[in-house]
């Protein structure tokens, strides 16, 4: 028989569906969609049930597996609330999905799937204790612990982009000085670089080339690409994020003594150096006799979308 | 049959050995020894032994129980070192005591030891995921996740007092800056206590007449007992420990999401504001959708030796 499982990954800004039959090497389909702006819950869940009634054509998912950009109650398939999109207060996700497909649905949140996508078919196969680190517009984990994700007492494991490693750190949206997040993740790579490019802009002078020469937003791609370009100012603050990251992990390598760090995610592609800061500082950290090794992860953005496949076919197993 | 559980703790510089018998309330005996300066991990081994056939008299244990306090490998019961007592390094305890008492044996760190007696029989009963946390000479902590200690994949998990929450910090024996037992440990409050007198000999007046009057060492006790008394700079340093044990509480709360923190150890007996400033900022630390409580374990140091009783139930349970 054809067992086909629809995987879907509400990612905030992006929303993708597809195919997977299994036994098959990758997807029969898949489609993304970018959420207009102004999109709310609703409109997102309707886009999405669209996507997947048109790639499965005239038949039936055996199974649906969903990853979700924001709090899950991963039990109960209900989504908190989305940071990114209104309307997702509340919303019962796993309830709504399955009555409209009539097939199993089986929700968990992007970083619990992506870490299960890169455990089971990504960098981490063959290896029982892992956390995923996604360093991107946020940074969040996902812990694989003795084979199985480790969701915490309420759904809440994995906020590594909250760690607090610098209390005389610049101050976060989130109420606190130098979490994990305010040091490395994007946005505010970008919004430290622009403020620093105003206040020193000799020593910006290769970032401020690319600004003008893309005629567009400072990002943190951009500030990455200065920084390898020898920008001193884009240097340093990469740096910072490397140096956060690698704290971070070194605190989390003392706190649970796990194999393996993947990390994926936009700021993790700043280069050579950025990963040999964020080794040095992670050993630097952790107790000199606690091993683990830091590898980047294997399946990209598509992790989310890999675990959500997985997720939907333990409901096959049961 | 009555079935004789011989419990051991090799506390560094305080060993003590009992015997408990399962379905009783408590210990049928208990002997407490000192270590002699000069000791070294065969007297060690040896006093114990001795203890233990005291306290069997002409019977035999049915099981024996191990909390040591270094880092031990739970599944050979290989002790790898002590770093106050020479000569453990690589040390077969479990299979030592195992063939002198003819009996299964089971060896754990003090730590993992400690939150599993307080999880079976103390302050964490009823909570399958909890954190116990020691503030004493050193700062350690053992993981119970899911019912069942978490170890980590080479035994050195819960090393929480290795953490780094101030890259500012003051420097530590172990080569970093700001680590928690820098900034929380009895023995550099202590230190800190002494120098800080020397800076500032108006500030820490109360503190300084009650070591005229002991006319002893300058202890984190006295540091405590000058806090309560208000003495300012000793209320400093109390506070700058129960900060950063409320750090790296939330740190942890935003990792694992456990239900429960239980603290042990001298220092957290340092008074109400202590424990109000750990809750403060582990609450501030810790995302504001994650709840977990933060309780004062309730074995005392027999948190250790009752965690022993329960490794060697466990093994009459195969």
């Amino acid at each position: 028989m054809t067992e086909r499982i629809l995987a879907l990954d509400f990612g905030g800004t992006k929303n993708t569906a597809a195919l997977h039959v299994l036994g098959e090497a990758g997807w029969r389909a898949k489609q993304r969609v970018f959420s207009p702006p102004g999109a709310e819950a609703r409109s997102d869940i309707e886009t999405m049930m669209g996507l997947g009634h048109a790639l499965l054509g005239e038949h039936r998912a055996q199974a649906i597996g969903v990853s979700f950009g924001g709090p899950v109650d991963f039990n109960t398939g209900r989504v908190h609330l989305s940071h990114h999109v209104p309307g997702w207060e509340a919303t019962p996700l796993q309830e709504l999905l399955a009555s409209e497909f009539g097939a199993p649905c089986s929700v968990d949140n992007d970083a619990n799937a992506a870490a299960l996508g890169e455990y089971r078919l990504g960098a981490g196969r063959g290896c029982r204790h892992l956390l995923y680190i996604t360093v991107s517009t946020g940074v969040g984990g996902g812990w694989i612990l003795d084979g199985k994700p480790w969701r915490g007492c309420q759904q809440l494991a994995g906020e590594i982009g909250h760690m607090v490693i610098d209390p005389q750190g610049p101050e976060c949206l989130c109420g606190k000085r130098g979490c994990v997040e305010r040091l490395a993740s994007g946005p505010y790579l970008a919004l430290d670089a622009a403020e620093a490019l105003r206040a020193q802009p000799d020593r910006g002078a290769g970032l401020q080339q690319l600004v003008d020469r893309q005629e567009g937003d400072l990002t943190a791609k951009l500030v990455a690409r200065a920084a390898r370009g020898g920008d001193r100012l884009a240097g340093e603050l990469i740096d910072r994020s490397a140096g956060a990251i690698g704290v971070a992990i070194g605190n989390a390598a003392n706190l649970i003594n796990p194999e393996l760090f993947l990390l994926g995610g936009g700021v993790t592609q700043s280069g050579d150096r950025f990963w040999e800061i964020v080794r040095r500082n992670a050993r630097k950290t952790a107790l000199p006799e606690i091993d683990f090794e830091i590898l980047p992860a294997a399946l990209g953005d598509e992790a989310p979308l890999w675990g959500a496949v997985v997720l939907a076919e333990e409901l096959l197993r049961i």
